[in-house]
């Protein structure tokens, strides 16, 4: 099944048909030689007889005009062939609803003469159908369509696939974020971790405290995000099985906060900090992200105040037990929200009592180093998040994606029920030499590395040069597909990215 | 005169006036805080009386519209202000003709009330000044545009000023070619190294050997150069000052060569190789770049025939002497034909008959490596061109800008004669990992750096802190122009990258 199409010095124009044209692969793919035409005009997607969801589901209404125009890029009309159509059904109808924690995104998907039939538990696992779908069809060198017998059964290893932006050290225009949002359900990816505020500005602007973005922002006309931008953001990730985790990251990292907030940062912990509430209506997710790393105490040290609360409270000199304090509070917010916490992994070592379903975000140490946290975090029954290996800010020469793709997630010593507590993994694009000029070809086709990692079957994605055709052939669709992802060497695509 | 107007780590919006806000630094720079109003509607361009260019001078008429456009990118209309001028001398009417190696590109510029005054030798010199003056001038909060009392007396350091660009390891589309040259010319590079065919793809449509991208591009129709192709690049240049240097690289790197001309590669040597004639009629700069480095001597040991010819030449096994018999032949055409030669530094250590006005390329070595070829090429008298410190396809995570910009040219041990040898420096992007998804950010203003370098005085400029708010502020102007440069570190600029 398995085939090498060429060695990973030499290029190829993908006009044939190729084994195996979906990524990140499929846990189970059966295709075979037989190819059936398609035709823009006699081409169609349909809710099946018993679907649940029915014409009206905004979900799947829109993603079949996005897929027919992603399919169909060239709307050439040859000679009219046979119809063919997709019959989509889904167990339940939640059209209109987020996709959460507990959404299926298996799914089926049977390629035969005349129509493909795609079941699904759920829409969302409906969009992960039709993405694969539309990467079967390929185009011979006179522009006719062709999609071949196949056979797929498809779901996720990991529930929990994210990409981390940072829009605090650089501002990024909503576009850019769409355009990510776009680019991640090409991967598959389902979680975007809007980092959206921290030390260096303050974007977010606050319906409750409008001076946090008036103040903290790099300008508070043009550098921030509405509440009309952030819905724009939800309602473009809902629609193609993307949550939206925000980020509101304390007690360290706060300084743009404290410019729009004059009385917060002083006392360095109590004052009225407006984290939990102050988002909790906006985000639907069930997720909040509330940072926690990095936290200085030479502030809090230097501050009598604060020393006289550590005296009142007796914790001594132990400034830990006071950011234990500050953490277990937020995180009782939270909870007391119907909200689930993920913290960064620095909180676990001061906690006793975190609330048990919270997660904890895996961002430092070297791999022996990891392999060891994931043991131990594991081992106390909290879930985890993989992201340290994939901090993809960091470039450096030649195909580092390599490194991205090799990460054993699960790899580490514990049972197998510790093995289940890693809940995913996230893609990191931390911003200090990032904005939007540079953002998009930094981030694809790299990240596309980990999305397989954390979707595919581990066994079957093991060989990274096997991989490697299979990439660039993924990223030639990108570029088809308007995505500036940059090459992974030598060579080149049939549909350039023609930006400039 | 030296002002650090803010630390490394904050950020400004730049609305008020900057010291030294030209990058590159001008040799001389002397300005005021008296500040003069400009308004679209009062604004000209025009000739002196003396100038020996008057209207109709291709290079300077364009100029004028272009810089007009530069600087007054959003035309608000305020109050009617008094008149300003810009007034261009030149010494000699050169309108016509192409930049070359003895161009002088001196020139003064004196900003007064109502009017400027720029003079220079040559049209080329104009347009350096032209650059200057728009970087002088800025906008305040409401939009009202301001330029200053200055006085600049400004001469390149070095005479040579090159980025290379790599269009075999993929095609550059033309359109990314020509934003490169604006880009160059808004840092003052002078000479565009064309490394346009090489072992991967041949996309140079000859006239004399339409085989050779006919069956050695990567598409025979989509990824050519055409010959209006290449004087669409001549003329761009041309009309901002900036030499296109072509090169052939042979006789290594020739592999894409082959497939268009069956009976080329084969015998290795001397199979009618096409350099020289077939492109010296195109390209009207006096220097061709003949390549000769990284000559694989496996091929040839390889070759009976090749091996029988050594013999009768008296070569006996050394196969260095082989190369210099090809690299001395292909020189010899090149001045029989009036070009001066450049090749790589390879070529040196093979040859004693090298042409005394060839020109070495120093591409390879750690910098006390670099030092010591630097002095023992200059010491037999001949001339360097500095490449190796600025291989900027090598990413790093970081500032590594820096490092381009503290290199030292001419710090290596020889006589003050040495030293003059060495013409200049170029920054290469090598295109392994680089097309048009990644060249702009990857290229701006990462390159800007090495521009200053090598045009502005070492004492005036030896302070890396010191210039980096002034090339983050330069890099806010090329984002205003469109040019999609990458973020120094964390903070903003008041026009954002737009494209997505």
């Amino acid at each position: 099944k398995k085939q090498i199409l060429h060695s990973p010095h030499l290029n190829v124009i993908y006009t044939e048909y190729k084994l195996e044209a979906v990524w990140p692969l499929p846990q189970t793919f059966i295709s075979s030689s037989e190819q059936y035409r398609l035709n823009p005009q006699t081409f169609y997607f349909g809710y099946g007889m018993q679907s649940a969801a029915q014409p009206g589901c905004t979900v799947l209404d829109s993603a079949f005009k996005r897929y027919f125009s992603l399919i169909f890029l060239d709307l050439t009309s040859g000679s009219v062939d046979k119809p063919f159509s997709v019959e989509i059904s889904v167990d339940r109808d939640d059209c209109d609803g987020y996709p959460s924690e507990d959404s299926s995104e298996k799914y089926n998907l049977t390629v035969s003469a005349g129509r493909a039939s795609l079941n699904a538990q759920t829409v969302w696992g409906a969009l992960r159908g039709l993405e694969s779908f539309s990467q079967l069809v390929y185009q011979d060198d006179f522009g006719s369509y062709f999609v071949n017998k196949t056979e797929i059964e498809d779901f996720p290893r990991f529930q929990f696939r994210a990409i981390l932006l940072d829009t605090s050290r650089h501002y990024l225009p909503v576009q850019t974020i769409l355009k990510t949002l776009d680019a991640m359900a090409y991967s598959k990816f389902n979680v975007f971790h809007w980092h959206i505020v921290d030390d260096p500005s303050f974007p977010y602007q606050s319906r409750t405290f409008p001076d946090l973005s008036a103040k903290g922002a790099f300008h508070p006309m043009t550098h921030i995000y509405t509440q009309s931008d952030v819905r724009r953001v939800i309602s473009h990730g809902r629609l193609r099985g993307i949550r939206i985790l925000p980020e509101f990251d304390s007690p360290g990292h706060t300084k743009s906060w404290g410019k729009g907030q004059s009385d917060l940062l002083t006392p360095c912990y109590n004052g009225g900090i407006p984290s939990g509430t102050f988002v909790s209506s906006v985000f639907p997710d069930s997720y909040i992200h509330l940072g926690g790393d990095e936290v200085d105490f030479t502030c809090w040290r230097s501050n009598p105040d604060v020393r006289a609360f550590m005296q009142a409270m007796g914790f001594g000199g132990d400034f830990t037990k006071l950011e234990a304090f500050y953490m277990e509070n937020i995180m009782n917010i939270t909870s007391a929200l119907n909200k689930t916490s993920i913290v960064w992994q620095d909180v676990f070592d001061y906690h006793e009592r975190i609330p048990k379903d919270t997660v904890l975000h895996i961002w430092k140490g070297v791999p022996a180093k990891i392999k060891e946290e994931l043991s131990r975090i594991t081992k106390a029954g909290m879930r985890v998040l993989l992201a340290a290996p994939w901090y993809i800010n960091h470039i450096s020469y030649g195909q580092d994606w390599r490194n991205y793709y090799t990460v054993q997630p699960q790899n580490f010593s514990g049972t197998e029920e510790q093995k289940k507590l890693v809940i995913g993994g996230e893609v990191c694009m931390w911003g200090e030499y990032v904005d939007a000029t540079n953002l998009m070809p930094r981030l694809w086709p790299r990240a596309s590395a980990a999305a397989e990692r954390l979707w595919s079957d581990e066994q079957q994605t093991s060989n990274v040069d096997k991989a490697f055709p299979r990439l660039q052939e993924f990223r030639c669709k990108l570029l088809r597909r308007g995505i500036q992802a940059e090459p992974l060497y030598v060579g080149h695509c049939k549909h350039e990215y023609q930006g400039i």
